[in-house]
């Protein structure tokens, strides 16, 4: 399926009142989108972060899923009253929100029939039409439907299953990245950054973050390209400059 | 200025690839949205993540400050190439980006005549007529135009900074939290919460979040409201439900 220099997007969905009023710490995001470009080429475009509300559910899934080649929301595909992403994705897409065979049937199996109540029950409705993303931790799967693939919001079940989506996404060019870390500040190297990027500006993206290590204030500069041997040019680039403007590099 | 049962809420707009990139992993919305809650009664009801990209920044400055009270920026006010957010807000508000007078003073004494270098003059830069926020730990100041308020991405400095937005911002009523940890899962006690929020439908926000503690498993049950009062009720409510379904309490 890898096609060369194949760009392929993606947009995440949080949805959970928990990591807007920042109780919760969001860690999924950051997993998706590592996890996405070393293992699919797909690099995540935009985020956003909704509250447990169905008009913003459906608003945002209709706008991402257009605009995006894949979207993955994150939470609300549990038991409870404030579960309602499943429920909310189908009315997105004006299909019907039912109860998928086979999840029913993984649910009751791990649940048995005694203690397969509503709420688990609830976990097997998803809109019509969807595949299922097998959950090797918790049973309950998530689903994909279109071009949005839905994951529950807790981070260990999350990882064990985004493995079992990787069948249905197309997958692009990987993007590789390489960090130079200098003992100097953005401020001191910024008009040399803006030419380098000026000058590969069309095959790679620089970016200065400070940092703080032992004590001592730095900048990584991270460049990041489909071509390694572009950043092996670039990083040949940067030594030359921090060699002439006397900056010490980081070993790591 | 603090009235009583006055909603104001917030959008928050982290500017960067890195952290859509997963390189970096962002902890200023949780901090920020703590922050808000506790200090001026804010209530964060919007995230998004966006790239590096001036239409992006443009779009959704645009979009974002007419539908929320105040819209927090993160990102992008630094001195190097990527650093575009000041710039495209002015845009956004067409208004002219230009050197503010206070803030150039403020940076030309902070690093001396002699070493102001361009990228260091960058950082005073803003859109016409923004009001500063002050910056304590390395001087660059964020700023304030019309409902927007823009703050550097690292967040030990913006931490710092905060406090110094405070004085731009109508106050709400801020909105308290209980918590009660039981020791079962989400769906044995799903039904039950559906009817309590129901009947607190119109005073409580009940959310509830699977927790990993000590090798058990168990659920933890947040319950949110202006009102204090309403949530010792809905504490009892919870504890006799838990009583009665035999659930023990994790007490901490």
């Amino acid at each position: 399926m890898k096609k060369k220099n194949k760009k392929v997007n993606a947009a995440i969905l949080v949805i959970g009142n928990e990591i807007l009023s920042g109780r919760t710490q969001d860690k999924n995001v950051a997993f998706i989108s590592n996890w996405l470009n070393k293992n699919c080429g797909i690099s995540v475009k935009e985020v956003r972060i909704i509250q447990d509300l169905e008009n913003e559910i459906i608003k945002n899934i209709k706008n991402l899923s257009k605009n995006f080649n894949y979207v993955f929301t994150t939470g609300g595909i549990g038991p409870t009253h404030d579960d309602i992403t499943s429920k909310s994705i189908s009315k997105a897409f004006n299909v019907k929100y039912e109860f998928h065979k086979e999840a029913f049937q993984i649910l009751e199996k791990y649940y048995g029939k005694q203690k397969f109540n509503l709420g688990r029950k609830k976990m097997a409705k998803m809109p019509r039409g969807s595949k299922l993303i097998y959950n090797p931790s918790s049973a309950a799967p998530g689903f994909m439907i279109k071009n949005v693939i839905s994951l529950p919001g807790v981070p260990s079940i999350l990882n064990s299953m985004i493995e079992n989506s990787k069948q249905f996404l197309v997958r692009g060019s990987k993007v590789f990245s390489s960090t130079l870390n200098l003992f100097t500040v953005e401020s001191s190297i910024s008009s040399e950054l803006d030419l380098l990027q000026k000058k590969y500006k069309k095959t790679i993206e620089i970016g200065s973050y400070p940092f703080f290590r032992l004590g001592k204030i730095g900048v990584s500069i991270v460049c990041r390209s489909i071509s390694k041997k572009k950043l092996s040019i670039i990083q040949n680039d940067l030594r030359r400059m921090a060699k002439s403007k006397d900056i010490k590099i980081l070993k790591i």
